[in-house]
């Protein structure tokens, strides 16, 4: 922790709370989600049983799990008012983060009273039928009812296309989701902790955290990270590409993280995640293409910017696998939030059961006792 | 500043950003507004000044005034969806936060790619005209349309009403306004802030805000203040009924703040201003009352208290005034977001120049190396 007399700017160093969530450590590479290490818990769980683990801090048994899923059915379905709001929404060509935070803000609309832990897992059931209702309707195509059968993952599959879509699939779609479930005090659940520890509610916390996701310096835009692989095109083409780019002083985007600096272990989740669904059910060509341009980045950028050991970080991955999954760029950055809702959510939790207020100061630096001017002698 | 290894609950002492927008001395008992004393500027100024300082750090010429308020006048109107959504959550019994959150959250319908003044001032003009359409929708009336020829604090009052309202009351309107338009780093500031600092947009920021200031840590209740004036009914049983109260260990809603240890400079502008509001165009019996009812608590406290110097609050002088001017209790929080939207505008101006995310960490607290049970032995 720096402090220049209490300022301590972007609070950097500073810890703003405790959490049994997770645990994020960037100088050996590990991310911890509810006492899990992130490999362990993401290729195992299915999404509702990592939501049932973070919200109880346990592994939901077989009746707790099947409650969760029968909920969740029921409560996915959109309010009429919000599905009006999506349609206006597309109609204005508001992007969908846009999109996303008018319609979160709407959810509960009608829901009366409903306690915490209903709330958050209607707000969970819902913003994956908002993301899925959104694109839709960009594609100018009726949105697709949720099927009370399906899990999570595999309903957004569903409702983004209309087919079932296969084991692979969903597994790689919960794969990630799990992936990007929580990781520590992030600006978005940062804003959503802000947001709840004044005793608002949770839907205010969560629209809050989908507006800071939406920024470019937090979502991210894992986009990009494949727009080299596609102008590469053919894997011998990797190498004078790349090296050109460097040449000229680019960035590769995929490459290299703010916090990681060994490796991030959401790219190697990922990374294999990635595998498996191409070979079950994917273009191995383009995977293939892929892990090909990645090698060749790794290599060159260790001759280019030695001793900063730029690893593939986890935009490079999350575009592969999203990509694979059929998804288009715009909703890379709604789908993050698909999975992050859950975390934000079990963080809105914990800052409710620590009932304190989130209150740093500012340092004034303008002038003092100004002297009034009327307008007239202006 | 106190940090137990870095961990400061609540960010209590720590300066999370340097402002030239408001400095709070709770010390002194002084708040500065963008160099004015409050005192200063709050009576003086128009809302419109108020706003235009604030986000430019000086005082605007003729011209520039002129040119805001027409400016305002033609972004007053909401967008059709917006005013759809609000009979949604009328017919909902939405309470008016939660409808001005879902309202602002989609203030950017069909805006396209304003810059972030142009959609500043839209954020400010339409706050009110959602806040006043959500109080008619409510009452079952017919939303007002805003009147091009008034300006901002006047145009609320003729919104709520169809009436124009008389100067006294545009005046003790616009000095409430002028009073709560910024107050340091505030939990809904500090959200907005958050937020923005992630690069995302002022809608998103300033709906995360409207989210914070709801919960009742923040935003308060000034409700409650007054309720305890009309329970008394006359002055000559103000001393039996709140003894009693004391007696009782009731605490006295309206008395005492967190941070201001002398007095609330707030305070005393606002009951100032509502004595002018009072005598001009008011129900001076109640204005009396009041007076009568303040004077007795604090008396009573002083004894019952001792060494506490429990003052009248901000709290007491808002319900006051915005009851005097006819406001609901149920829009006193929404009317407070009128005034602060301003104050949340200028502090995101001053983030987005900062161009830095506001990062705290978080300090992990549970368990270590979870070992995977499959769901069929749990």
């Amino acid at each position: 922790m720096s402090t220049n007399n209490g300022y301590a700017p972007g609070l950097e160093g500073i810890v703003a709370a405790e959490t049994e969530l997770s645990h994020v450590d960037g100088l050996k590479g590990e991310l911890i989600i509810a006492g899990f290490p992130l490999a362990r818990l993401a290729a195992n769980a299915t999404f509702e049983e990592a939501v049932f683990l973070l919200w109880n801090g346990r592994l939901p048994t077989q009746i707790e799990l099947a409650d969760l899923k029968q909920e969740l059915a029921e409560l996915r379905p959109l309010p009429i008012a919000t599905v009006d709001l999506l349609h206006e929404a597309t109609k204005a060509r508001t992007n969908p983060m846009d999109a996303l935070r008018m319609a979160a803000a709407t959810l509960d609309l009608g829901s009366g009273s409903a306690d915490s832990l209903t709330t958050a897992k209607m707000i969970v059931a819902r913003v994956a039928t908002i993301v899925a209702t959104t694109h839709r309707l960009r594609q100018g195509e009726e949105p697709v009812a949720p099927d009370p059968a399906l899990s999570h993952a595999a309903n957004f599959l569903f409702m983004l296309t209309g087919e079932a879509p296969s084991d692979a699939r969903v597994r790689g779609l919960e794969t990630y989701l799990n992936t990007v479930v929580d990781h520590g005090l992030n600006a978005s659940t940062f804003a959503a902790r802000v947001i709840v520890a004044t005793q608002s509610d949770l839907v205010s916390a969560i629209t809050g955290a989908i507006g800071a996701l939406k920024g470019p310096l937090h979502g991210g835009a894992p986009g990009p990270a494949l727009d080299t692989v596609f102008e590469i095109g053919r894997a011998d083409r990797a190498e004078a590409v790349l090296q050109a780019k460097l040449d000229a002083g680019e960035r590769l985007m995929g490459f290299g993280h703010r916090v990681y600096k060994v490796r991030d272990p959401r790219a190697e989740v990922l990374g294999a995640a990635a595998e498996q669904m191409f070979r079950a059910d994917g273009d191995m060509a383009l995977y293939e293409l892929a892990k090909s341009v990645e090698e060749t980045a790794v290599r060159l950028l260790a001759v280019h910017k030695p001793g900063r050991n730029l690893q593939t970080n986890v935009e490079f991955y999350t575009a592969l696998l999203l990509h694979g999954l059929g998804l288009d760029t715009d909703i890379f950055t709604p789908t993050f939030a698909i999975g992050r809702t859950a975390g934000w959510l079990a963080h809105c939790f914990e800052q409710m059961k620590y009932g304190r207020l989130i209150r740093p100061q500012s340092r004034y630096t303008g002038v003092m006792d100004r002297v009034w001017v009327p307008i007239g002698q202006r």
